[in-house]
């Protein structure tokens, strides 16, 4: 029989899924698993969102969209990054699949197999995913908890840099860190891009929702003028207007070769989902004060897990500025066994809870055996239950797996 | 500046889409344009699709999907399959966005960079788009006019296959030409496939929509199972559904290896629009009827298309099968510019025909120079209108280009 591919084989896990069975398994048997493992918040749609759905209940015709996006939503899109004070115009943005399809189309615009990005790790994990299905070899640079996560110094980053390197890649805010990167941070990675020639790719799905009176900056609020053209913008809706199974996403550029590749991808794929493209439009023109407002319910909700877990367990925990992710290094050597063994074995009133295992958010072997990724997007007291849960459980691991 | 890729520089423009600038700035004059140039067939969406939109309207929450596809959706492409005498279980399905992500997915599962397909040329053209993404050669076998697009002899077919082959790409029944290729064909793209120890791809998105008692198989109906693990079904319920909106395909294959890459690259993408997974379960689950009604109708307009033309240009075109595409050869030297031509200077009482280069449907340069390719999906009057408009058009072209 013919062979799967070589990326195929090293085509890798989602940390963030991959312990789905599990989770069903359990659920099946009556088991109550809180969700820390994915970043499905539990709000509802937004209101102006669910009366454009009822509107489209009276569609007869369901035809393709325009492949680089429905005008609508083009001019929703502007709109949107014009109330952020960022001027484009509507041929320099084009609606993806979610920010995956947004990764994929870029990374594959800038880079030819083997050619490398930089990523800051840990990373989104799907990066490798993306990375490995367009053959493009991430190359990670370390970032260090106690440092909050925030950029090493810059001959650190210098030296990750190669012949083959196409683009830095940065997700501000951070996923899985939750880091808000400082002006001077991007500033930095403008300075590196431009003295080696680079790309920077920068993913904003959490643009917007930080806590603490900390300002996310786009990489287009900053970038200098002579420098435009290395500035790509990954975005998607999902979180932001919590519209996650909407798969809504978009590259902005005003890099026209790179929009004119983009383009030429989307064609080829004719279009995103015509439905969706409708019903986000009329609350993307006007969203900054609902991301304002679950800007502060993440903050409330991100107190209301840390604080528990922290004196719980008796550890310090690194307070994300942003987004609604944080890394937590737990007393456990091996945190995919220890995710695992709390859905098929920890039970505390009937109750578990799912966590997505560190590892499979760095590149380097060896990182992240003790860490896991939280998502803390439930309600004020099921996170506080979901703190408690987890620290009996990392206890009682301790216990089992010495 | 940095610059964009190798792959994305040669990334083609589609051609069933790259004169869509030209038809908005005809219509934008008040010019109609009569749409041959891309299968979005003017069909309502069916009855219980609507029904489910109307449902949805009270949805409170647009949650992630599950990454291999809906339970529900899952299990009614299972019963479909099932319907048309294939049995397959939930897991040899993952749900995927169109067809256009199942044959992005199955080619890079399967090949790696420099890797090369067998196609069949005129080719649905996204394959080349979705090959150059994935940095996969499209290696063209010709098919002939003369012998209605069906297969050549196996050494043609033999002789294109090299040391990189990776699979043989069959699109059945066949866009552009409508072609649906007869049991024997596919059992001897299996015994090639077979002696070179190939995968089969096939692409089934108009399956069962044939004409005159033409039977359209699918490559699971007739590969014996010591050799099922080479067959990878991609499919899409963009038109037998009327759907092309939703942008709803599958992969099915019962070779675990390949499945568990899918189900890898899904995860890493999260998951594919959720509202459309849910509307078009329940018809999907019984759907037989409505494709063999569609299928009536399409061949009604082939012949309300194909008749006229004949007549007015006094040539004989290719009558196909199935699908709702045809070939045609016309008096013409480059289509290309006669396609571009018919929009922004050819007007018969203010009307227009906009159709598909052949060039974009050929990897071999210099092919389908004098080729377009028609999609039959309106009416049977404003097809026969499009017919004699579009005789009248080649006609006075042929005089302004001598």
């Amino acid at each position: 029989m013919p062979e799967i591919s070589k990326r195929g084989e090293q085509s890798p896990f989602s940390p963030i899924r991959k312990l789905v069975d599990f989770a069903d398994e359990a659920k099946a048997k009556g088991v109550k698993v809180y969700h820390l493992n994915i970043g499905q918040p539990d709000f509802k749609v937004p209101p102006k969102i669910r009366e454009e759905i009822k509107k489209i209940s009276s569609v007869d015709y369901l035809p393709y969209a325009n492949s680089q996006g429905e005008k609508e939503l083009l001019l929703a899109w502007q709109k949107y990054l014009q109330d952020i004070d960022i001027q484009v115009e509507t041929k320099d943005i084009a609606i993806t699949t979610g920010g995956s399809e947004a990764l994929i189309m870029t990374m594959a615009a800038i880079c030819d197999p083997g050619d490398e990005i930089i990523v800051f790790e840990p990373y989104y994990a799907n990066y490798f995913g993306f990375a490995n299905l367009v053959s493009v070899e991430v190359v990670p640079v370390e970032l260090d908890s106690k440092n909050g996560y925030h950029l090493p110094s810059e001959e650190i980053i210098r030296s990750k840099i190669s012949s083959r390197t196409r683009a830095i890649f940065i997700t501000n805010p951070n996923n899985p860190t939750g880091t808000v990167f400082t002006k001077s941070e991007i500033e930095l990675i403008i300075k590196i891009a431009k003295e080696n020639n680079l790309f920077v790719v920068s993913d904003e799905a959490y643009l917007g929702i930080t806590f603490d009176h900390t300002t996310s900056y786009s990489i287009l609020h900053i970038i200098p003028e002579t420098d435009i053209k290395r500035a790509i913008v990954v975005d998607s809706l999902s979180k932001r207007l919590n519209v996650c199974g909407a798969r809504i996403g978009a590259i902005v550029s005003k890099n026209e070769e790179v929009m004119s590749v983009v383009n030429r991808q989307a064609q080829a794929r004719l279009s995103t989902s015509t439905i969706e493209q409708r019903i986000v439009a009329p609350q993307l023109k006007d969203c900054l004060s609902y991301i304002e407002e679950i800007a502060e319910r993440y903050q409330n909700r991100r107190d209301a897990f840390i604080g528990p877990l922290e004196k719980e367990l008796n550890i310090k925990i690194h307070r994300p500025e942003g987004a609604f992710y944080t890394m937590v290094e737990l007393p456990v050597k091996d945190a995919d066994e220890f995710a695992k063994w709390l859905l098929t074995d920890f039970r505390e009133n009937g109750e578990t809870v799912m966590v997505a295992p560190g590892s499979g958010f760095y590149a380097t072997p060896g990182r992240g055996k003790n860490e896991i990724r939280v998502a803390y997007v439930l309600k004020e007291e099921d996170l506080e239950k979901a703190a408690i849960l987890l620290a009996k459980g990392a206890k009682a691991y301790q216990k089992i797996s010495r």
